[in-house]
């Protein structure tokens, strides 16, 4: 099922290199570095395709979302960190549909023959990523490409039958909670980009905080049981809070005004709000955060609140869908910030 | 779950062109492309995963298989077969495993906004894939790309418990079979990059068969039944009917030789290897066949000639796995074609 690494372009891209450290030849590159990540049902990346055994009364959850340098990371990052985040935004979708990681398919494509020692360091981060989520890889493809490193992950989960999440079945008078802290990995990626003051102003511990947000995404999957049991819609917060607030809220014909003291954030990510009121709409909407939202009927919040307690897991009640249209952020001074169609820079009165 | 066209590039490539006949809107590419491609579990495209319900009884079988532009389809291609060819690759995977196909997962990444009419007949391309293969969409993801058109599809196939067929099965005494004819598409593939007179003198229909072999490979479904009956290996020849059937062989600990006599060859094949034979180790190593290659036992040949008969699938015998290792081809002349390391260029004697 891994294969391709060698297969040549109709446009005769260069040859791989040889004794230079870069790979040369496809079958070290899944022998050596794929096949020890491999699931059981994958017969050590030697066949064409893996089994996966099914158990009765457990259904399926399906979800890619691909990453590609230049888009979704950058390609002088750690491998280490690429592998795990390719991972992890996968994971996140399953988790907030309420699923148990199961395992993964894999397609890399190569600009050149990767070297040995970025191989190494990648596939340590996916076996970090496998270990703290509990995966495995099925198989997959690698090719040459003529355009950046991209890694196309398709993850499958698993839940007991009918205890799916979906999206778009919130209700009226459902409270609406997050998990963990939001805008971190926005503020991470303006580190990054660098040229920001502020955040450069932030204390080393802190902006190692930010970068580490952004670059290691951790899904929350001691949710997974208390959003079986307790959620009447989910989905995860990587477009932005905002975004995807008004999905959960247009699937209950709701809107929801969020107030600034209930968008829970870092101390970094407080420290750079005090510093510049004006990042709160940053930390709103940059996305990729991997927190989990979901909504929960107002009789079932003290469970939530307590079975999260015991989880271990932050959450933290952001508002009641209310009748009406719309996601609108309320800050400390009493503005309204509401996203526009195309994006979500217009502040309003 | 298919999300994800308008992220911007962190190198800012180009903003997407609007009233050029380009999609500009995510939600445009989706909903009016897409969606009506869908799965029951995939609800509409709206969710970010898709439910998978199981059987009681039912395995799953997975594969990934991604073509890129430039590599596996010009980029200037039908779109109605690029699309079709995307999905084909993959269901011949799950059909040699003796799976049927169920959904698949589909990541676009596209260079620049996909003009409507490109968007139109590749989502048709994929609906009469999707048509004769009998799946349906899961879901996926859009995204722009700084490199060329990629479509990175991840088939889910089933198959009652225990009915997998694996690769390295087979055993020493086997027949091994192939389906189909073997050689057609590197004959397209030739065609498609000009240049070789014996291909160019063919008639105009040969000519328009071998280009149809090379852009819709037609995955053999009616072998499904069969495979799982009597099949003791299987594979889906891509690499090449020799690399695949050394790959089979392996499995068995032995090796195989093929007389060119055994090699099913269409009219308009055969006509190319009459008037150049040199032609014959394109033919017998230029893969993107995607026909099945099994072994069966000696006592169950004469089952699987009257089923595959029956269920109108063209297969061959080729040959029985012999004490010994590796594989060759034994032309009309007497001499032996054996797969060197690094290619199947190499003729000895």
């Amino acid at each position: 099922m891994m294969s391709g690494l060698l297969r040549r372009s109709h446009s005769e891209c260069e040859p791989m290199g040889v004794n230079d450290g870069r790979i040369s030849d496809e079958t070290e590159l899944i022998q050596t570095y794929l096949a020890p990540l491999a699931a059981p049902g994958a017969f050590n990346l030697s066949d064409d395709a893996a089994l996966i055994e099914t158990i009765d009364g457990v259904d399926f959850v399906a979800t890619n979302d691909p990453v590609i340098a230049g888009v979704h990371f950058f390609a002088d990052d750690d491998p280490r960190d690429i592998a795990w985040k390719a991972l992890a935004v996968n994971i996140s979708d399953l988790v907030a549909k309420g699923a148990d990681p199961h395992s993964y398919t894999m397609a890399l494509a190569f600009p050149d023959a990767p070297e040995r020692r970025w191989m190494e360091a990648f596939s340590r981060g996916l076996a970090e990523a496998q270990a703290a989520f509990g995966c495995r890889l099925m198989g997959g493809d690698t090719d040459r490409t003529l355009g950046p490193l991209s890694i196309s992950i398709t993850a499958l989960g698993s839940l007991p039958r009918g205890a799916f999440v979906r999206r778009q079945t919130a209700r009226i008078g459902d409270h609406v909670f997050v998990s963990g802290t939001i805008g971190d990995s926005a503020l991470g990626l303006a580190l990054r980009h660098g040229g920001r003051d502020v955040i450069e102003n932030l204390s080393t511990s802190e902006q190692a905080f930010l970068r580490d947000r952004y670059l290691r995404p951790r899904p929350r999957i001691g949710l997974v049981p208390i959003l079986r049991r307790y959620a009447t819609a989910a989905l995860d917060v990587s477009d932005g809070l905002l975004k995807d607030a008004r999905r959960l809220a247009d699937g209950a014909g709701g809107g929801l005004a969020i107030h600034q003291a209930a968008v829970p954030l870092s101390a970094a990510a407080k420290a750079a709000v005090l510093a510049e009121p004006t990042f709160l709409g940053l930390l709103a909407t940059g996305g990729d955060d991997y927190e989990v939202m979901f909504s929960a009927a107002p009789s079932d919040c003290q469970n939530v609140i307590a079975a999260c307690a015991s989880a271990d897991v932050r959450v933290t009640d952001i508002g009641i869908i209310q009748p009406g249209t719309g996601v609108s952020l309320v800050t400390r001074d009493g503005a309204i910030m509401r996203p526009s169609k195309t994006g979500y820079d217009h502040f309003g009165g």
